[in-house]
């Protein structure tokens, strides 16, 4: 294992994966006392006043002369609040774009209308808890045995979910489940999709395929509890349909397609003090590696990137992306106001034992997952991506509501970043998880995709980590069955998001 | 099918139940126009500014003179805001207890501790979503043949959610959260319950455990996936601890308890013009019945009794007990604005075409399912019933959130009333459906315990139809599986209450 790790040639600390005594070199200084496992060393002078750079970042500033080889933390670290002024546009990097001859392709099912899946399941989906027991019995009905006759088709699946009615029929709530229902709907993941309401919920059907103008047809179908009249029945008919729909949705067949028709959710949970040294720089990488075949990273969680905004601003293509996304950081603060709450994410004692110390450094390593090219586009919560290159979508952290969104967005695959060990899988789209370190990949083999672990125990560089994940992003996306999805993963973990009060 | 129905002897209008001509007679007056389908009739002459009553309350004042037979609705009816002040305990009907040496009882499961269950179920609880899949697969992995060995066991249940973390760890939400997990974690229909969660989540088992005592045991287990290292292991480990939980819960064998025992949820849903008029007051008889056994109802649904309140702080047994509604309503009044909604729960137009004139006149229709005995217990959202007679408990309106609740705070079988028609079920508590009117009762006889449209269509009584709901009431405690519980309802169908912002 190296000693230290360097995530910016222009880095004036390095982080040491694991503790180091006083006496030992580092780029040529020598460690002036012990330092603990993932706390940041000088590796130049650095003097009063001067920024502190990781990431290629200013995480704050010298709060007295520090000489090379000296432990920077919050002894001799000051964090200066950032003025509350954007800059929008000014840190711009060109992306190398590949040639369109030369781009990588996967194996994917193109739809009428263009877009690409990587999957092809038939969906229920349920406008209200009141139909979650009707499309769970529907889903149900199709065991593996018939299944195996439609070998193209990737299985039967209910999204079904704790809200739908209770609620307000406007405003920031109401929208954001219309838009993940209409995600969900018109997912290129689904070959078909049958919907199962009650009848008297406030999420109506009817409004939903009105306001968004969806067609019954074939593979679409709609039905609700209360005019079926019964549970069993309701059952018994949305069997019929999907049955229906097998043969038509087996004619699916993958075809070669350019990886520019990627929509890679970037997505962290449960992380730790290497998150944002190991697995969240090398997704970054690789969704550069992506945006620079014409394909898309949508990065979320606005409450963890919160403090490190005014960097994403920066890297905005225009100054209408950045502001969009500075309404959404003033959103958020009145949200969370409203409910008590607040958007201090300030370091935790724990973040701070780990090597975290200040809230712009432990945003940072939250904001790696989206590399380094230009932000050129923020969306709502399931708003539909339409851009291709990198972009940002609101969410809360929560992991199954924020890649809800993210799917709801159309993001056609996820790759989920976490430390301390996730089980989390995703259906439409599968996911691939990365650990951050070598001990809990081992630990949890069965569940982890790609150890970003080795970046620390085996020497592995950001860039081949990050090709790594790229690569297996391509393979997963042919077909190749994730952990998670080996493991069956993704019945449960649909979870839109609340806001606003039940009623 | 009788042409009017009355609610009490003291009310000076009649409900029509089929829309009447005018000259047909109803209790010795003649209609003096057309009244519509579910509107009301005046049968006694009602001087201006005088009250009109219906269910006995005052819903308004006559806003000029009407003459008996005429048609009451919006014309002639208007509503004055009852001052913001409450009476206490003036309104306390004397309940005619039955001699205990002659009291019902049903066939229970006592546990240690003298608590009585409905239902022996294994569950397996999570302490959020991030453990979804790993409780589902466990619940799955007994099937009939291995639970037929267990006849005494009801099945193994997982309760999953969508909760549990990126939420703030205290304040009301997490409050809740915690409340619900300890009343399924201790509910007397549950044998034996593992705790499954990740272990990294907010919502942490062992704080649990630590706040509210909780031993764990043969009958009582935690795990969390990433002590275990992984999902598969956690999987075969939960089967473990579940099977070794199954001969022990078979043992537990049902004996007579007294209906003492019985703690009813007392819930509506999918509510019609007819609610108010047959289902929940029949439910509020056969409340009045079990309290009258030294058993308890639990009314709940806040936002649905709002502008009735002052009548439960009537019927409160002190002051005490009815200042803690009125800090619920303010707690609502709150709750709503901070998330830009408000607690308006006046009629809808749909309502007023129904028949239903004013608020007051809406919420009594919701709060007739508490019967007339005095009110002795209010209780946070899940919080445990400790009290025996009336008591209310604090949820939102929405069906699957408010029954969470009553049966965290300890019911251990619900009676639910339903005018549109729900599929409604649930697990660990049995579910009653009762219909409000005929036609939904034939149309969806499969999911219809009762059919209290009988009221209407074959002139049934109020005091009829309460004891069939109570005498079934017994008989489903004591085995008898009600319409949704052998459609299999129950395992989708709980949903926490999330209060606060999703992080
Ligand atoms: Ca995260
Ligand atoms: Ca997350
Ligand atoms: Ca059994
Ligand atoms: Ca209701
Ligand atoms: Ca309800």
């Amino acid at each position: 294992m190296k000693d230290f790790i360097r995530l910016d040639d222009t880095d004036n600390v390095v982080t040491v994966t694991r503790a180091l005594e006083a006496g030992v070199e580092i780029e040529g200084a020598r460690t002036a006392s012990l330092v603990p496992r993932g706390h940041k060393v000088a590796v130049r002078a650095i003097a009063r006043g001067e920024p502190v750079r990781k990431y290629a970042q200013i995480i704050g500033y010298a709060a007295c002369d520090i000489a090379p080889g000296e432990h920077v933390h919050t002894h001799n670290l000051e964090f200066r609040n950032v003025a509350a002024e954007y800059d929008f546009a000014t840190d711009l990097r060109p992306v190398a774009m590949v040639p369109e001859e030369r781009r990588d392709t996967f194996m994917g099912f193109r739809r009428a209308g263009g877009r690409v899946g990587t999957r092809n399941y038939i969906a229920i989906l349920t406008s209200v808890n009141c139909s979650a027991t009707a499309a769970r019995m529907i889903a149900s009905a199709f065991g593996p045995e018939e299944l195996a006759r439609y070998p193209n088709v990737d299985g039967v699946v209910a999204f079904v979910h704790g809200t739908g009615c209770g609620m307000a029929g406007d405003g920031d709530g109401f929208e954001a489940l219309q838009r993940v229902m209409w995600g969900y709907a018109r997912h290129p993941n689904h070959a078909g999709v049958l919907m199962v309401g009650l009848g008297c919920e406030m999420n109506q059907i009817d409004w939903l395929l009105e306001a968004y103008g969806l067609e019954r047809g074939p593979l679409f179908q709609t039905m609700n509890i209360q005019d079926v009249a019964g549970l069993r029945r309701t059952v018994e008919m949305g069997v019929e349909k999907v049955r229906a729909m097998l043969p038509l949705a087996n004619e699916a067949r993958r075809q070669p397609c350019p990886a520019s028709e990627l929509t890679v959710a970037l997505q962290c949970g449960g992380s730790d003090a290497w998150s944002g040294i190991t697995a969240n720089p090398a997704l970054g990488h690789a969704c550069d590696l992506l945006v620079a075949q014409g394909g898309t990273g949508v990065l979320a969680e606005t409450p963890e990137i919160y403090g490190a905004e005014h960097l994403l601003t920066r890297r905005a293509v225009d100054r209408a992306v950045g502001e969009k996304l500075v309404s959404l950081i003033r959103w958020w603060e009145d949200y969370t106001r409203r409910n008590n709450g607040s958007m201090d994410n300030n370091p935790s004692p724990g973040n701070k034992k780990g090597g975290l110390t200040t809230i712009l450094e432990k945003s940072l390593g939250a904001a790696a997952k989206g590399g380094t090219t230009p932000l050129i586009g923020v969306y709502k919560y399931g708003e539909p991506v339409t851009a291709r290159g990198f972009v940002f979508m609101d969410s809360p952290g929560y992991d199954p509501v924020s890649v809800t969104g993210q799917i709801a967005s159309g993001c056609n695959l996820v790759v989920f970043t976490t430390g301390r060990g996730s089980a989390f899988g995703s259906k439409p789209a599968p996911c691939i998880k990365v650990a951050t370190n070598t001990e809990m990949y081992q630990r949890m083999t069965e569940d982890m995709d790609i150890n970003a672990g080795a970046m620390l125990t085996e020497g592995v560089s950001l860039e081949e980590k990050g090709r790594e994940i790229y690569e297996m992003i391509l393979r997963v996306a042919s077909g190749e069955r994730s952990k998670s999805e080996a493991q069956g993963l993704g019945d449960y973990e649909f979870v839109p998001w609340q806001i606003g009060a039940t009623m």
